[in-house]
């Protein structure tokens, strides 16, 4: 599949684009959504899910951007860890954040195997809730 | 293999038991660290890495637990998704929180998908860092 | 490892490649097969099977050839992507059909983690069979 | 977590609730809806996408679900598994065509690795697209 | 899906499971075959390569069980952890070998993340081969 | 993230790549200490957990290795398949031991998803450990 730029997007596309731009205040829309543009529904249903869940909420928009890095990193998607390092970045992650989240990306995927591993029974005291 | 409790542990593994306690100020450890008692070597090692990340740093010891949570329910590993749910819930993780974090685990593991399925290039403006 | 052409091959390994293209009515095998060849027992048994399962049956070839590019998307193999992509497009995949898949596959992979994080008990109504 | 039934639901959680049941023609909806519901804008998104992409469209209903359940069965969501294998029943699947789907996934899965362990290179004739 | 047991298995089914107990001088084929018996082409398939790869060869049979039970942990496959420990046992595996595998397992679960975080690109000395 | 190469590197940083040329007799460590680096506590407990488990033990180097790419490849992590290759390859692996490896990591991914399918119960013969 190709990328749709603006001009040759049909009505609906180019509404998603707009909303996009102007929420988040840039000049165009990035890669990602000009591919995306092709399947128009899910086009609609990724932006405004993203638009309802990964602003302002109950937890801060630079924690998601981290929480999306690091499954990113788990699933090995390397066009979103670039975009969402560099969201995270713009939210104010650091080089020595970033670096301390490879950390935990890395346990978790290790303590994770290893829990399996041992098949490890849920303490009563975690099944609370 | 069999948990390993207090009594019949090995010196090295006491000393790594005494530790946790002592860092986490509790009774007595978790289930996870009894089974991993089969391997001092590791448990010596998950232990001495999980207390040098997962405290205090560059990022706020409930960041981390929510990440590790994150993680836990995409390679799908419930003692993971359970003991870290409860150490996320005592750093003040609400019911609110949980539901946001796990609609943005979600997100990306959809996007991960769509974005490999496209082979999206990565936008040049990504490429800074 | 190197690719393995027809020239070079052992006399099992031709007899796979004749069987291939025989079967597929083609001048040359992918190079998927080349590599396989290395190994002469699994690339006999890979193809034996392929060509068992993924021919008429009682699901159409389409559709295989679909739910093989959906499998290789949410395990981000590029190789399989693209290969099975042609295949389900010499057996009549549009580029509608293809995107729509695309939605499914990000759909599926969003939800199987909304359902672990949420430790949905299976409805008794599923479990009949 | 626990599940929200209908009584208990907020508004907007039991509009959702009812344009399932109406959507689908059934009298109440299964446990998933009982537990996203926790997270009402996330019900509402994922809902409204499933209704948008799982319908009649470009590919039929009973190839979309059976790609749900190959997934599924690849990322190991046991609630997935069973309820799009229910559905895919609903819609026609025989326990032939399951059979043959399990092993689709299984070789998908298996050669997956193989051309990742032999970094097969795309043959050009698969780059057209 | 059922199981099926000897009496009531169709010809080339019985043909298989005689093969199994020949090969591996057993009175009866575990649960796995009496369920992959549901789809008789794989069932054959999956037996045949595993006779043919997973016997003596240029790994050891032992090798290759523990490798079996490495990717069995990390892809968190319940039964196939179990089923290949119990081979891996029985050609000897101690504990003092498993919970060492154990430890490789998480170990490569971890540094696999950090080196796709970090976008370590391939050393030269590497590329020999 | 850039590498950081021994002149540039804080004491701590040094003193684990004086280490690792040390113990593997090299006169540099490769690309992964280099980029690992950018966080010197993972950095020493990466190479000190992989100093204890991967030489000699309960398993020979070579299994470990073996083991390790084998992971590597179900992952997709293209870095660690070269590095573990190269270091299998050092401690004695062959091209055709590598060849039945490959063979053996997707007849498990393979199975692995098949046993799922079938919700294969584990045999009582297999629950002793």
């Amino acid at each position: 599949m190709n990328s749709i730029e603006y001009d040759q997007a049909a009505p609906e596309v180019r509404a998603v684009f707009d909303d996009i731009k102007a929420t988040r205040k840039v000049d165009d829309v990035n890669n990602y959504w000009k591919y995306q543009a092709n399947e128009p529904r899910m086009l609609k249903h990724v932006w405004e899910s993203l638009k309802a869940i990964m602003g302002p909420g109950h937890l801060d928009p630079l924690t998601k951007e981290l929480v999306y890095v690091a499954i990113s990193i788990t699933n090995n998607c390397e066009y979103c860890i670039a975009s969402h390092s560099a969201s995270a970045r713009a939210k104010g992650a650091s080089d020595e954040m970033l670096n301390e989240l490879y950390a935990v990306v890395g346990l978790a995927n290790m303590t994770n195997r290893l829990a399996n591993a041992y098949k490890v029974p849920v303490d009563e005291a975690f099944k609370t809730k």
